[in-house]
């Protein structure tokens, strides 16, 4: 694997909001690996961003994901 | 990011019944994430909010987020 | 928030059926939070209260809901 | 709640297996808890046993209820 | 409950591997338990296997088993 | 079991990017546990990466695997 695509060196972060936001970036990062036709996500976010199902099924992969950040983290607690 | 944009400084809540509202805003925040649109996010609100399975996922979503917050707040145990 | 809206008080329950109980309330208060009309609640639960696939999501979420008040109560152990 | 509904008295079981079997009985009866007229659960019943997409959708829920008795029960480690 | 039903000894295998054929395992016989026809468990089966969307949904539950399977092994961490 | 398909020897990576690379391992060996025609594979594989509520659920069982995988690392916390 190319240096360029090392996108998660830490699933530590400085506060719980920089946690959602690598979250969300680690969805994104595994729809990517399947398919990552530049034109065909593209494509496919402009279908899905609008389709309230759908919206909530990635709502769901994102909170899976800040599962595991906030553990990491320890919830952020001193 | 802008500080108006500041809308997760902590996981900790007073009460479980704050843990719940924090849980409803995380899914919420996420669905804004990914549909900036505020014209479409209503729309699309509408749609699901009278469409039972996507209330049931969407009550999913924040089953999951509540176990972090609960996890975060050791469960409001003192 | 009103008194009379606070529904969730403590995630402690003193058996694991009163637990249940807690965990099947917590999904029916999320799907309130979001469709806060009793008519169409009530339609809707008339729909999906006779549909397999909906009921056995439904059941998915009480199983999440469920996870959290188990383990705040230390599984009720004693 | 009448006596005779009490099921659920402890997430304690000799074995794993027997843990199988509560997290099946308690899918079971969140479903009952939801649609509790005895004719259309079964007409229910027949309809997603025999629809491949919902029988894994169940397994679903089975397992989640079975993380938590597996927890529980220290997952049957002497 | 007959002895030659007897298939989950112990949530314990000496390797991930075999952890991973335990969790495919337990999905499969969740599946056996509430659909007990094999003529009809292997029609659905056929249908399944060409489906990519159950596919992915066998996937998640196999997910889940694995979690429990995983942690009662402590991750086969020496 | 045949040694050349023993894929799985340990939960434990380098690095949190590893840890991601393996939970996509995992997630593609269930499903060619389920469905082992090569030809068939790849015809589910081109349909369903061109379906963005499929690719959605696939990021979740991605999200699923990497919990546990994340968990045995100890999140990669020195």
């Amino acid at each position: 694997m190319a240096n360029d695509d090392l996108w998660l060196k830490s699933l530590i972060t400085d506060t719980p909001q920089e946690g959602r936001e690598l979250a969300i970036l680690m969805a994104r990062k595994t729809i990517g690996a399947i398919q990552s036709d530049p034109e065909i996500k593209k494509e496919l976010r402009e279908e899905y961003a609008r389709d309230s199902a759908q919206l909530i099924a990635s709502a769901e992969v994102v909170a899976l994901e800040f599962q595991t950040v906030a553990a990491a983290n320890n919830y952020w607690k001193k």
